[in-house]
């Protein structure tokens, strides 16, 4: 028999009622704590609680999964871990591995760090977008500045996670990631995260000593945060009761304010373009084909196309709308040059 | 003081620990059952444990909050919820409501059917997007179906929430709402919920009875899901340890497969039918044009923003993409126009 505990987010006062008895009775409980630090006092009343034997698990034997695997064939084995069990897909696996080895398992689930994080936050669990991690080895940030990216147009909030070796003691600082953001901002220019951007740092959700400090990205830049873990909260579109739950619940070094207005999407940032430009390449050339009545047509089309643009945009369906300025803007060129003249650019 | 407690999601057995002494030592314990139902037994397990007074609070009595607030001035007050206290959005503003009162909160997470529900299915937590809710009585499913056609195309999962209305006892069915879904199609026609998409229904997560069914929507169709809660789960691209997991933690009754190989981005399928359109119509246009110097200009031109086109859509610039197949469209039809010859569609 298999157990995989949960031991939610504030160490062992927050592990669920039904576990005590549950790690009273193992053979052998296994805490695995690489997903994030586990306070020493904790580990004290955990081991306290058992009578069995106890074990720290390592990110490798886990993985290996092997003698956790073996000895749940015979014996009642839990392996406790940080938070909700299978926010980490390592344990999800060995679930699998475990069933198909017709090994009992069963889950208790406790509090997870990031449902915890986004209320302690004041934010709207239902805008959160998909989560990233930052690692401290990866190459390039592009992958969760492009999550973030998604995220911001279409108004979610992005949870960027830190990474936190247990081996090394090693846990990313948020300063360090939200700078090498902008390093990656600065090589994609999709106005994402910049020193300008907004940008909540919650620190030790669920410890006594949590804190959320919130801020422009160069102010934060300023902060020490202190003991970890730390989260990156990049938020989007903030209805006006997050803001003020946020102001409330945490230190706003600046007023909240809403990423998602300067990131705008690329639609968006074309139809500024060119609705603008066709229209006054229209004007220009519609002298040359007066009484003409074939090219009357195509001038009628022209405007009857930006205007549909328009109309596109505001509806949302940006792609019809880009399709629709491209093609006035083919059928104004298509004149300019019958006539010798440059497209506009 | 006002404690924010979360009851997790298998009733009592998922209180955290440290809850049990707060709820003993209160003055009085709301319990909040409208976001889920809670069992009777756990209503008796919860009312034992409290010695002060036990209310079962409506949600008009949660969001009205007066009396939480007025009592919470010079008494113990909890507030018990299902789940995660904060994922419903009216605990946080009658905390920051608490807060501004000179009230001192506290709260306590614990398991939320959602980070627990994904874990059980076997998906992986980073690749679930933005979370929706169906209502039954939405005038239009647009909301969810467009939150799921912009997480499908990223490749990310999507949880539907259904409606639980705990003074009417109503909990939205599963099949009603995927067929609502299907309605949906029927009109926006984006390729996102068809009656052979493939779905998971989560029910009763956290409970002895919890039952994790998959399929093809045509085929959950002919199936009974029972008691509530229920979710609804659109995967997205599924990594094949999710399908593994899915396979062994649930019951299957079609081989998992990906939906978002069938959910073309609108960019794409545009693209589909716009480059041999307009290729089409140059190639036809051409012989009318023959040895005039101008107009060759224009058709070299068209032949070179279709190419265009194409290019920028396999690098991934899906706008720049759609705005140079209009605009080839454009030169095309106005040389047709120019002739008389209408436009192709």
């Amino acid at each position: 028999m298999l157990w995989f505990v949960g031991l939610g987010i504030s160490g062992f006062k927050s592990l669920p009622n039904q576990a005590l008895k549950i790690l009273e009775n193992a053979d052998i409980v296994y805490l695995e704590q690489f997903t994030s630090p586990i306070e020493n006092d904790d580990l004290t009343q955990i081991e306290n609680t058992t009578t069995g034997e106890f074990k720290i698990a390592k990110r490798w034997f886990v993985e290996d999964g092997k003698e956790i695997i073996e000895k749940s064939k015979n014996q009642k084995v839990v392996l406790l871990s940080y938070g909700d069990p299978y926010i980490a897909t390592t344990h999800i696996e060995l679930r699998v591995r475990a069933i198909e080895e017709k090994i009992k398992t069963q889950s208790i689930h406790a509090s997870s760090s990031i449902t915890s994080m986004i209320g302690e936050c004041g934010l709207h669990f239902y805008k959160i977008g998909r989560i990233a991690t930052i690692m401290n080895d990866m190459k390039s940030l592009i992958t969760p500045y492009y999550v973030t990216y998604k995220n911001i147009i279409e108004g979610n909030h992005t949870v960027l996670l830190l990474e936190y070796n247990q081996d090394k003691k090693f846990f990313l600082d948020p300063k360090e990631a939200l700078n090498d953001l902008i390093e990656t901002e600065n090589g994609q220019k999709r106005n994402v995260v910049k020193p300008s951007s907004y940008a909540i740092i919650a620190s030790r959700i669920g410890f006594e000593d949590q804190k959320i400090i919130s801020g422009k990205i160069e102010n934060l830049n300023k902060i020490d945060f202190g003991k970890p873990p730390h989260t990156i909260i990049i938020p989007g579109r903030m209805h006006f009761t997050e803001s003020d739950a946020l102001k409330v619940l945490g230190k706003c070094i600046d007023e909240p304010f809403d990423n998602s207005e300067k990131t705008e999407k690329i639609s968006h940032q074309m139809m500024k373009k060119y609705v603008p430009m066709v229209q006054e390449a229209l004007e220009e050339i519609k002298p040359h084909y007066k009484n003409k009545k074939n090219f009357q047509d195509i001038l009628e089309n022209a405007e009857l196309y930006i205007q549909d643009a328009e109309k596109f945009l505001e509806e949302g369906q940006d792609e019809v709308a880009i399709l629709s300025i491209g093609y006035a803007d083919g059928l104004v060129d298509a004149l300019r040059l019958a006539k010798g003249l440059d497209p506009k650019m």
